[in-house]
């Protein structure tokens, strides 16, 4: 009988003195359900996403100082955890100091050698260097090592051998990526596997959420035990991590897959636990069936959480939200409202003579809904008073001594609304109230910069800029339905058509609104950010021409004939949203708050972008040329 | 006699038409003065910063398409360029098409191969992850390239051989950090030098301007040259490649080395120019002295160069500068009027009731000076509309229908006061005059975010966040003497006090300013951002305790003691500040405009960061410990 507990603990980034205190109590905790061996996350001890904190020698000291007393809480118990190793006589390519992201096996006091490594702990092989990793930006990799050491990888990734009551066990520990090596020269599990007989695996990871990674990686994993005929044991740490601009959950869902591949036991998603099983009696335990459940219960739980320990993490408890009555800001005040309680939200509705008697009744009516805090305060007088003051002030110009006089266009009034609103009312509001104010932008406006920087662009986070505009009225039923189990968010607001309401060409009553056809741009957008081979023009025009577009991007059949007539229609709409996105949107973007990720790319440290200004590739002007010539001919 | 020409070319990122362009016309020219070879910079077709743009599979096709023109243009000459390389049949780590990062050389429409090399093109070897450089992300390295077949960088490393007139000509071709391998576990030059002998080696650079680079340029390739006894060409760009949130110049100075490792030629800094000299006669040409000047000089034509081109970037050619009376807006106003003209800058000055008239008169002064656009747009009415709004405004807690109002804290009005003037004036005065407005933060209040978001902190460039407030000083005063030769900026601007001027407190009148002092603080501050070991809390405390921190930092000897007469003070300043830097500045970062990178660490995507909070190590915690307990024994 070998009893493994999975130490899925919440890891807090740069703070190594928590992260260990929770080890230590974990591990107590561990050894009172008599568990032979406790299984950390990677990087359990300093955190993951850090930026540079990684070239402040005092702080990898402080790391090497909570890994010794973490190595010597081993007494009576194995202890498995990741850490940063340092070696301060070697360099990595930057001539900073030798740093490994290391899997360390401490017993008694100390640590276990893995059989051919050149160090007392286990080497991370593989570096992801996509999306949100920099992984080859700090630590230096096995396979590096192993060039530096004129040998191969082969030679060095090893089994670590554990004794206990007298059986040896041989243990192929693998840190995250090791897990996920399909596009990589070498498959550290693989090497592991060919050696000799391994009794089980343990791969450690520091792993964020995205949506439907976990189906994936049952899969992979499911797959590597069974192919092994051994037993896998996966231990990821929950908590919230970012990288400046975007910010990551953690979720956990640490997992045994037994020799058939099968799930054995899997711990809770966004929770702190220590799990125990018995190796020997895995197939015993009942079948862990994970509830399937739609993927806007994931993303609900994700934001919840992240919004949760953002907050914890700048300790604000307090919320301001600006409420027009349209979809979005409903949307977020009733997802804040159930993380802060009414008590600690406030509602600030501030309309001007462009704003509708139904958006301003529903933004009361929600509020009534919540019971949270509410006040109204418009923002014509002061928006008068700017255009005014702009108009009617002299400019000087002082090498001829002229004058001359501003004048403010509709646009610049629409906008001059829009920062009176965030900048002058609700920065001021939530510094007052003793909180900060939320940022509501979705990610369909976040990808062409509708927005207005400075107005709603701004705020302390942007909680739901990663959710397309379909996602953000599944949120809305979500809660309705699931959640609070009552209509808090007013079927008026899901039903009434999206508007910015800052001219009379935005009027609802109307039913006039944004320029964005959510059904068809949510999709094509999507497809300039998270597809896997990113789609520029040429490819939509392709596509286009093939009359595959629809397929390709997801949306409804039929539907880019009916927005788009003619081919010079559907061509005009597809250059101007693209000039936005890769043009204004991204000045915008630089300039936004820090974004909660949930999709499989983000804004910001995920998705990166230089502000480089559109282009069209030559063979789509070659496409669009062909394409315009036959239209007129048509 | 062989004639080489250093293309010395404006690289306009993410635009390979227009690169294309431009390489075709210097190659025309390069033949027109009968140059054999003709070298142009690395990626000088895509550009080098492109974001994740490379993952564009049409963006690749367009790159690899121009590739093909540039090849076909070697008629009569040879054409060594850089590119992205594409096998469509392979993949990346993260599993996205197989590119490197390539040298091509092209002779008669066709490229010439490299003598062992598995591709028609030199692959770069060492990939730079650190500070602003992302290679690993994008680019397959040869290293792995040559793992991939079993083999070693040692035997794939190997020159190019060209025949000219019935010579045979042995080149030695680097990309860029292949030339910068001090801390690697290859050395691409040293491979090629024991090979074979080398004629002479090319490397081709995307290299952008860093404060002190050139200089260590010459000495490391100088030595190279000179240990190889071989010639060096050294290709690098012009122009502005951007990550987004930071801004590099590319300030070219490409450069011959001779087999002596002397300056044979050198071309000028931020210019286009096509060099031509002899192979043979290399010793023959006049002797490059670099003029010897002070750093601001450089610094002054990177923030030049910079604003010039990132105004042409976005299109953007008029400019919007509140200014205060203060040294920082003033600077800005005299850099920016330098560029763009007067006719194109508009000075604002927005005063409230706390600001004084001296440095009302000064602004006034300085807009004189300028012969620019200026106005006096007062805030005081809007602020305290704006309070009153707040205070006077019920607010409804509507679960118990209980009404609260607001209070506007001194600290709040101090915020109102600097978002009236750049969210709800500048912006607005910027848009009606058709331009945008500028961030004049320097580096000492963007480390602890001495600023107000969406007030001072917004603009759409920080061109002087990369300058410590000695170097605002120092551009004041270069400015003034070698720029404009008279006093534009007043000499009362430089003597005042630095102040916020939004309290009472803060009155400059009485002498009372900003609560940074500067002549420590920027020494400080710049250990813990650009020290190559970035120093944290505890390096500074270990230095104060051994009497070392002023040689540590730099800052002027006894001026410690002066400041903090107290192991207390000094360690309450402290905290403070490393409160700051890593608590809520880094939310304001997050949030920054873009910043034009000119030092060897500049915020946004050099100096990378997590919002995680502050930290003190176990060991700070014990040192401050023993000092406080000391101190109060004193």
């Amino acid at each position: 009988m070998l009893k493994i507990a999975l130490g899925q603990m919440e890891v807090i980034p740069g703070h190594p003195d928590k992260n260990t205190e929770k080890i230590l109590q974990m591990v107590e905790d561990a050894k009172c359900q008599q568990a032979d061996i406790v299984i950390f996350p990677e990087m359990a001890i300093p955190g993951y996403f850090l930026g540079d904190t990684w070239e402040q020698p005092a702080f990898l000291q402080d790391c090497e100082e909570c890994g010794r007393k973490v190595i010597e809480a081993s007494q009576d118990i194995i202890i498995m955890f990741g850490n940063i190793a340092v070696d301060w006589n070697k360099k990595n390519n930057d001539g900073r100091v030798r740093k490994y992201n290391a899997f360390f096996t401490a017993k008694g006091g100390k640590l276990i050698h893995p059989d051919n490594m050149p160090y007392p702990f286990v080497i991370k092989t593989l570096m992801p260097n996509y999306r949100e990793f920099d992984d080859t930006r700090h630590f230096f990799s096995l396979q590096k090592l192993s060039r530096e050491l004129g040998t191969t990888p082969d030679q060095l990734i090893s089994p670590v051998t554990l004794k206990i009551k007298d059986r040896r066990y041989r243990v192929g520990c693998l840190l995250c990526e090791d897990g996920w090596s399909d596009d990589y020269e070498l498959t550290p599990l693989g090497i592991l596997k060919k050696q000799r007989s391994i009794d089980f695996f343990v791969n450690i990871s520091a792993s964020p959420y995205t949506l439907g990674k976990n189906e994936k990686r049952h899969r992979v994993f499911g797959k590597q035990a069974k192919e092994c005929h051994a037993p896998l044991f996966y231990v990821n740490n929950v908590g919230l991590q970012n990288n400046g601009k975007t910010i990551y959950t953690f979720d956990g869902v640490s997992t045994v897959y037994d020799a058939g591949g099968q799930i054995a036991a899997c711990c809770q998603e966004y929770a702190e636990e220590l799990s125990v099983v018995d190796l020997e009696h895995l197939s015993e335990l009942p079948r862990a069936d994970l509830p399937e459940e739609p993927d806007i219960a994931h993303i609900y739980r994700a934001l919840a959480y992240g919004i949760l320990h953002f907050l914890e993490n700048i300790r604000m408890k307090k919320v301001v939200i600006g409420v027009s009555g349209g979809i979005d800001s409903a949307v977020a005040a009733a997802l804040y409202n159930r993380v802060v309680g009414p008590e600690n939200l406030l509602l600030v509705n501030m309309p001007s003579i462009y704003n509708s008697e139904t958006t301003k009744g529903l933004s009361q009516k929600l509020a009534e809904n919540l019971g949270c805090h509410y006040t109204i305060i418009p923002i014509q007088y002061s928006v008068e008073h700017t255009i005014e003051q702009l108009e009617t002030t002299p400019i000087e110009f002082l090498k001829s001594h002229t004058t001359t006089h501003l004048k403010v266009s509709s646009f610049v009034a629409e906008n001059i609304q829009a920062r009176d609103r965030s900048a002058r009312i609700l920065a001021a509001v939530a510094a007052a109230f003793g909180g900060g104010f939320t940022c509501n932008a979705n990610k369909a406006e976040t990808t062409v910069g509708y927005s207005t920087l400075y107005g709603d662009q701004s705020g302390f986070l942007a909680a739901m800029a990663d959710l397309w505009k379909y996602q953000v009225y599944d949120l809305a039923h979500y809660l309705n339905d699931v959640i609070y189990k009552k209509e808090v968010i007013p079927q008026g607001i899901i039903d009434i058509v999206p508007s910015a309401e800052l001219s009379e060409s935005q009027n609802v009553e109307e039913g006039k609104g944004d320029p964005i056809q959510y059904p068809y741009h949510d999709f094509l957008f999507r497809a300039f950010v998270e597809r896997w081979q990113k789609a520029t023009p040429q490819d939509i025009l392709e596509w286009y021409l093939e009359g595959t577009l629809e397929e390709k991007i997801g949306c409804k059949a039929g539907l880019v004939k009916e927005c788009f007539p003619a081919a010079a229609d559907f061509i005009a709409d597809l250059e101007r949203w693209w000039n936005l996105f890769t043009g204004m949107a991204i000045a915008k973007r630089i300039q936004a708050p820090p974004i909660l990720a949930i999709s499989r790319r983000a804004f910001g440290f995920d998705h990166r972008e230089a502000q480089n200004g559109p282009y069209y590739t030559m063979k789509y002007r070659e496409l669009k040329k062909t394409l315009l010539k036959n239209d007129t001919t048509d």
